[in-house]
């Protein structure tokens, strides 16, 4: 593979070499910069788009501000690829998102140009308002600049921390990257504004800026940038929403003509008292065209060839648990017209999209704001719809506190699909699916299954399209299926009913979702040891099936419990319920299989769950270890409820 | 006590009468309703200000809109006791949160008239906005009417939806409660939006409406209303942020007046096409002198004396847990510097106030906004500050996903101090801090405290102010202490060691938090019988103390686990942790006590707790269930890790 040359990126060692540079040479490092993230990226995969969008206001923020004494927070953290290049990252750009490489996202543990860990959404103005405290406390820290995509920017989070922050009226930069529309400037009000902040400078100097930013904006504005638009201008076109929360608003810029970005930032960090923000236009993709003209292929990508554009994507075995799930629920949605979808942001990511393609009106994608996605769906329930709220596990996290209490508490028949459950991959600890079955095991009149394979997900889908009697939701992993033989339609499982897939007479394995397959590795290599292995199948966290249990507690001398998540949750479960019927008073050696006590790093999902000590072998050596824990024959033990 | 004289009232049985009602005699119904609020919650105590506010919002909302089809939502619901009068609930209207009487909020079970249950704040739209949705596509609901505070129109959550609601377009109506300030009247736009909506209307009714609305308003603003009217005004004056998102935007009117609520209402049902916000002015205990004049001591109130305003306080025999933290806080404050405090707008409740007397720039109040309190907190503590975000449990489930990815995952020394743990009174299920115990310790780095009464609370404040090593949090219940006799200076408790409070030879309860005083009972109970019940007291839920745990376990015939929380809990670590020991394979009868798998309905605490199974004597009759569950001498076990 070809290097691109890069002259005066090679002699950057930190941000500290840009300041000594002419803006003009600033202009060429942003180019050579570029060059080297579509390389890097072309060997690894990863948030090519959003990181090319911002490589001008890289340069530009680390050759104005003082970093890393001044704060940068990149929102989500996906577009710092020429941050991590430019921040002592780039002998390690090139193993991005892999094992024992750089993250993906900024991390706190990674670089001191990293203070803030982000992948979320919308934290980057909470946290850079949490620095400038810090600051005006005489901690040692310098300005705080968070820098936030108009997408991110539409979530409750972010509203309520600009809310917070116009109140506070500290010094603090909040960058709006604005890449998903084009603007048509309101050139009254930002002349005004730019007006007041550039007061001091020659006349001259600031005609040719306004100049400069009316020829930067591109023109029309597309379809399906209106809600955005309308965050940022006002109606009248006189005020603007920052500004009604006490911020100074300058903008819009042009994110990639240096001659605007660098003496706009230079102009806010001298003279700015209170909260700023600049609104810069960007291009998701600038300045590689493949990337350019399709922003959504290239938000992420697999490894790709530069001259050409096209990505490697092996053909998959089987297809996607994702794929599967749409396909279910738009069978589903054609059956019973009460049924509706909602995603927050991710209708692909989800596959809500393929239920959009046959029924656009019955799919809702409510932006970055999965509070209101659940309490949404509880009222669209309440109504008498039936809604399918598809949320990633790690995601729903935002929105708990409306599954407890407008959902669960409230009996409402609302069905979560929770994808990307257990551990993802590339995205890392911040996108594991870890903690769902424990947060929503214990709330009452909740009903939890986990798919252990893609016909299962069928089955579930099925079910829970059915399913009146309250909340309902259903987890599966990131990925691809197992390659089983799909179902012609799905079957309406026994609610809090599991199966036995593999019948033995020593120990038993309960699982729980789609760790199945290494149950039974495990169970094979043990049969060749002589030691017989039940496998079931749980489907159920809640109901759990109790009468399963007991019956597995009783027949063999010890059980372990496995799951895709952490502690607390299903194996926790099958504990208390146990114990509630006695099932330990007279002896049952019981492990539970979970993720350990400590966050996994990225890598493949396999290499995760083998850190995470949960590999067939690890499975079976836990068997091995209760095997001769308790000798000879089996007592019954009372199954009292 | 003397009842008031209600003629009009006394004829409605229903909604529906009303709509037969002259304007004048609405106007008469709502001040006889206002005497029937007054006088019903001087005998029950409870959120009396708010529905003193409300009171001709309500009678002109379901004089005008047609309940229970159309979908009246309260936001929070403490405003709904006038709704409840008049639909259909008078007659228990003296029962309100009381046990088995009606809920001091909405609630679907109750009432037709409820058709979304609320209680936690900014839910209204998004649920109005689900209906709407129900409705367009056909399922039997008319209008949906979101009635919400100025309060809490600033968390996120109501922003997501606002942001959502207008780009639906649907046909929906926000009323917004503005309750807490006075704004001066921006009588062009007002008349601008009014003109565009009144088209039709004969001109002279225009003009009268209009001056009616300038001379109704109320002056001058209050201190501290700044945040909020820019929420509501635009810096020029010209555009509302409502509009910005696509609402019409009406107001605003004085909610007191129904020459102007009728007409409004009529005319904003009779045309509206997309959403609309209308916007009044309210004043909280509006008509009952006492509650005007301190509408803050009146938000809540104990019963009271309708003459004189004298609420009727008992003496307490001890603190109240959260006036503990609150000095606890500050002295810990006292002697570091780099503490800070952070509350979401409950600063007497959460006792922070108390340090906000003695250091008032180092106490954060960011309004009904969790999320960002979280994430705010967690870049203080980036920064070297200190913080203690104090957030009742319930409303810690709002921050959830900013406890994982901001603070957790990152190890940042964020302090939480979770007031309300476990069952809370009167203001029932959806107020429980049920779920934090789990929900927090399974996520990997979090240390968590529960203190068993109010003198542990003081160590556990000390603790968690000397803790750095990452994230700590420590719950305690709602009300007053024990009684104990308070330290001196709170002491530093060893990080995951438990304590024995009582030693036994037969069973052992360990407790984690403010049951140990029932298990104690239990114990004496027990002691009477011939059974010697050794009682500890965990202190920590994460990281266990295992040791103990294991000795335990070793040296009792059964042992229970206690825990003022759901299952998932305190309990399930402790199996977890047990079963990785082989704690359980030649037999340990084990029972886990924590809250039942349902939802507890408001009554006394106490009384809660014993519909949770919770007594002393629940307790005792657990531990004599297991008491010859295992006979003989108790076998060692490996006490392997």
């Amino acid at each position: 593979m070809t290097q691109p040359d890069t002259p005066l990126l090679d002699r950057v060692a930190g941000p500290a070499d840009l300041r000594g540079l002419s803006d003009r040479d600033l202009a060429q490092l942003a180019q050579e910069l570029r060059a080297e993230v579509i390389s890097a990226v072309s060997e690894t995969g990863g948030h090519l788009g959003s990181s090319l969008g911002v490589v001008e206001l890289t340069v530009a923020l680390h050759a104005v501000f003082n970093t890393p004494m001044d704060k940068l927070i990149w929102d989500v953290g996906h577009q710092c690829y020429g941050h991590k290049i430019l921040t002592g990252r780039r002998d390690r750009i090139r193993t991005l998102r892999q094992k024992d490489g750089l993250s993906g996202f900024t991390k706190r543990a990674e670089s001191d140009y990293d203070p803030f860990g982000a992948a979320h959404s919308s934290t980057s103005i909470s946290a850079a308002l949490g620095f400038t405290v810090g600051r005006d406390m005489g901690r040692p820290t310098g300005d705080a600049i968070a820098v936030i995509g108009d997408g991110a920017i539409s979530a409750g989070m972010a509203y309520e921390a600009l809310n917070n922050a116009g109140h506070e009226g500290r010094r603090l930069f909040v960058i709006l990257n604005d890449n998903e529309m084009s603007i048509a400037p309101p050139v009254g009000a930002m002349s005004e504004y730019l007006s007041r902040l550039y007061a001091n400078e020659p006349l001259a100097r600031m005609r040719s800026l306004a100049e400069g930013f009316e020829a930067a904006l591109p023109e029309p504005m597309r379809e399906g940038a209106k809600r955005a638009r309308q965050l940022v201008t006002g109606v009248t076109g006189q005020g603007t929403l920052f500004e009604e929360l006490g911020f100074e608003y300058i903008g819009p810029i042009d994110g990639h003509d240096m001659s605007q970005l660098l003496p706009v930032l230079r102009a806010a960090r001298a003279r700015a008292t209170g909260p700023v923000l600049i609104h810069c236009c960007t291009v998701k993709g600038k300045g590689y065209a493949p990337a350019e003209s399709s922003a959504d292929k290239y938000h992420g990508v697999s490894k790709f060839d530069v001259a050409t554009g096209t990505q490697a994507k092996s053909k998959p075995s089987a297809p996607s648990y994702t794929a599967v799930f749409g396909d279910a629920l738009t069978e589903a949605a054609a059956r019973d017209p009460r049924i509706v979808a909602i995603t927050a942001a991710m209708p692909s990511g989800t596959g809500v999209d393929r239920m959009a393609k046959r029924f656009p009106n019955r799919v809702f994608d409510v932006g970055i704001a999965e509070q209101h996605a659940v309490t949404f769906a509880a009222g669209m329930a309440a109504s008498g719809l039936r809604p399918f709220c598809a949320i990633y596990s790690t995601f729903l996290q935002r929105g708990y506190d409306q599954v407890v209490h407008d959902v669960a508490l409230q009996g409402l028949p609302v069905r979560f699909a929770i994808d990307r459950a257990g551990l993802v991959g590339a995205d890392g600890a911040t996108h594991a699916g870890a903690f769902d079955i424990g947060y929503l095991g214990a709330l009452p009149g909740m009903t939890l299954m986990a798919a252990a394979d893609e016909a299962e997900l069928v089955h579930m889908v099925a079910t829970a399209a059915e399913f009146d009697e309250g909340p309902i939701a259903f987890r599966y992993p990131r990925g691809n299926g197992t390659g089983v033989a799909m179902p012609e339609r799905g079957e309406l499982l026994e609610i809090g009913k599991g199966r036995v897939v593999r019948e033995g007479t020593d120990l038993a394995v309960v699982s729980y979702g789609a760790h199945l397959a290494e149950a039974l590795a495990a169970a094979e290599a043990l049969e060749a040891e002589g030691i017989s292995v039940t496998v079931a199948d749980a489907r159920f966290a809640k109901p759990l099936d109790e009468e399963l249990l007991t019956q597995l507690a009783r027949h063999h001398r010890g059980l372990v419990t496995l799951e895709q998540g952490a502690m607390g949750g299903f194996g926790a479960f099958v504990m208390q319920a146990l114990a509630r019927r006695g099932a330990f008073d007279r002896g049952l050696a019981v492990r539970n299989i979970c993720l350990p006590d400590r966050y996994i790093e990225q890598a493949k999902p396999e290499e995760m769950y083998a850190a995470a000590g949960m590999t067939a072998e690890d499975i079976a050596a836990t068997l091995r270890g209760i095997a001769g824990a308790r000798e000879g024959r089996v007592l019954p033990f009372t199954a009292a409820g």
